[in-house]
């Protein structure tokens, strides 16, 4: 038997304890022993609920009991996760986190201390909720250079542009419809202003390249100034607007951005729709994966918690090696990152087409027939700086959204 | 640094000497140690390749020589994979294979004896190519109960059907298409006949419910049937017909089958086209997750190969963990297994419909306005036994397939 502490008993910490009771005796024959819930922290009180007993409100308790092998940390923040974490690893404890800011910031730190333990600081569930992907790039994708990893790393802001695209609202009437769902949060800047996935696709670009990708260096733009016309546009092309958060090796460049993006239907990604994410990995030799599921939620986050618990109880006294360097890799300025983009200019159709010819050269023009007044197009591929300079001379551009086929 | 040898240089294995080459290095980081390939063993000679004085003929050279920790079985088919490989690990050598036929026929066995002496019997290509899915069923889904499994497991088929219904073409004509491309072999049983999907599917299954799902007791069904008049019917309603290999757990009844069978966009496997592998999974608590990239191919297979051989060279004298029973797994009989059945009959279109309606009860009519002379519609859900009795008083049945939506 193995015992572990769960410090947070909020949705995520809930669910772990409702998976270890729902599935336990699959999981013991899977872990090869019981694992048993010693204590709980939590700062309030459950009377009534099963749990309450195993609830401590100091942490020392749980760091000085020699018992406590494996701590579950889904307290979520930076801090006091980071102290206790690093805490529970120097006395010899092994930590499974779904805490994606503590993971983004001290993943690198926490996994060289954690070998220098010889205990193990696994965080499957912070990137991409139950969809097993930091243990396949660990594990299964080691034949290969990764060339490029892209996602659709975060449910609030897919299911708002799925919704938006399937009803044909508008941004704001969806945020409130989802708010009230609870599929948004009443604060939802960390999901639509591409926060939460910039710090997803720092972990995963940081697992894919073995170097810090600090997620203070990833350009991030959000969803907030898609409209619905942008996406009326996108349908009569055949293509879907998504938040992705990429990364992509060129050559000696890394570029790393969190943007939305038009996909065509040929990509992995454009039918992972509504609270789902996918995430798509091209390496040099297995050529193009994905891996879709849900990206967040109660249960299938808990899962991905609890599978991570499995797996240090099977590897208590072994480091499971992870390469990710503290070493932090510099991203190319995104200004030389390619790509070509869909561009709405206000005004008269006739007079801009002659214009964008001469500074675009050859586009594909986009029609909608009950939006008039503007002229959209596609570009050619080139650079960012080059397109921000003819975006420049053009003016009266309405929107521009970059474009990935 | 860890010596191996490579069982077979053809396809996979000159796949797996190049991706060692390609890659060596990150490979070797992301294994803690260089890895060596000793010797190549096949019956012919390579004169002037660069693996020519690696070459033995002999397979005792390799087995008797300590020096070689893993081997890698990329030879295919039972004998004499099965008694290099029992021979391999008595010996204290882990194995990697790529062979589908070896896995299924005897992956317990094999798994059971490598636990014994301590070694590793790894199989990540055996089913999805170069996909990682078996590493995540034994070790990323540890939380959950696996409810079902199904999977676009056979690339050839998946191609056949994705021009058929692409191109409006009929199966012969695709078939010979694919043949002349290296898309299909050129006797194309094991493919069309859904012999490969079998196999691939009782690896998985027996991976999920933890026991021996013997291959020849899962009802299999090919795509030779399969139409371009089916194909119309199912674009009217806005499905696709996809040979699935599945398995269900359904309370103490667990089905399995392979069958071409109709799903709808809203089904993750919707979009996998062309040569592609999806496999999806469902589990108790992860919910609903998908896995897709190139389940056939030289460097895609290799990459998983390779994979295993950096997760062997990482566990020498450690046994990963793999809950594969010998005990063998009764399958429910697929007649009490419940589907909606697309049917079409010939004859008199008015006449037929009232006889449906007595027999089936409320149906969905499908039709197609270039074809005539038949009737057409989807049932409601009921199980094989009932369908077959009633398919009987019907009679000219011009075709059947499973519904899944």
């Amino acid at each position: 038997m193995v015992n572990i502490a769960v410090l947070g008993y909020g949705i995520v910490g809930s669910g772990v304890i409702e998976v270890l009771n729902v599935n336990g005796d699959s999981i013991s024959r899977r872990c090869g022993q019981d694992i048993n819930v010693k204590y709980v922290l939590d700062l309030r009180d459950f009377p009534g609920d099963p749990v309450q007993d195993k609830i401590v409100h100091d942490y020392s308790i749980i760091l000085n009991d020699p018992e406590i092998k494996i701590i579950v940390e889904v307290m979520g923040g930076v801090e006091p996760a980071f102290t206790f974490v690093r805490e529970a690893i120097m006395k010899g404890k092994s930590v499974c986190t779904s805490n994606k800011e503590l993971v983004a910031k001290h993943g690198a730190e926490l996994l060289e201390l954690s070998k220098s333990m010889n205990v193990n600081f696994l965080f499957e569930a912070s990137v991409g909720g139950g969809i097993p992907i930091i243990r396949p790039l660990n594990q299964s994708l080691t034949a290969d250079e990764i060339e490029e990893i892209t996602g659709i790393l975060n449910g609030t802001t897919n299911y708002i542009l799925s919704k938006m695209s399937n009803d044909g609202a508008d941004f704001d009437t969806v945020l409130k419809e989802a708010q009230a769902r609870g599929y948004a949060e009443r604060n939802p800047q960390a999901d639509v202003e591409g926060y939460d996935a910039c710090r997803k696709i720092a972990i995963l670009s940081s697992l894919a390249f073995g170097m810090q990708v600090d997620f203070e260096d990833i350009y991030t733009e959000g969803i907030t100034k898609i409209t619905d016309a942008d996406i009326k546009y996108a349908k009569a092309i055949g293509a879907s607007i998504k938040l992705l958060g990429s990364s992509r090796k060129e050559q000696d460049s890394v570029y790393a951005m969190v943007a939305p993006m038009m996909i065509k239907p040929n990509h992995p990604l454009f039918s992972v729709n509504d609270v789902f994410n996918g995430i798509f990995v091209r390496g040099n030799v297995i050529g193009d994966v994905m891996f879709y599921g849900s990206g967040a939620g109660k249960l299938p986050t808990a899962s991905a918690v609890v599978a991570d618990v499995v797996d240090a109880a099977k590897h208590i006294g072994a480091n499971i090696m992870t390469l990710w360097s503290s070493k932090k890799l510099r991203l190319s300025d995104i200004k030389y990152a390619k790509h070509k983009f869909f561009v709405r200019v206000a005004g008269n159709s006739d007079e801009i087409k002659e214009k964008v010819a001469l500074l675009f050269g050859h586009v594909e023009e986009v029609s909608v027939p009950e939006i008039d007044g503007e002229y959209a197009f596609i570009t050619m591929k080139m650079d960012e700086e080059t397109y921000r300079k003819k975006e420049a001379e053009l003016g009266n551009v309405v929107s521009m959204i970059r474009v990935m086929f």
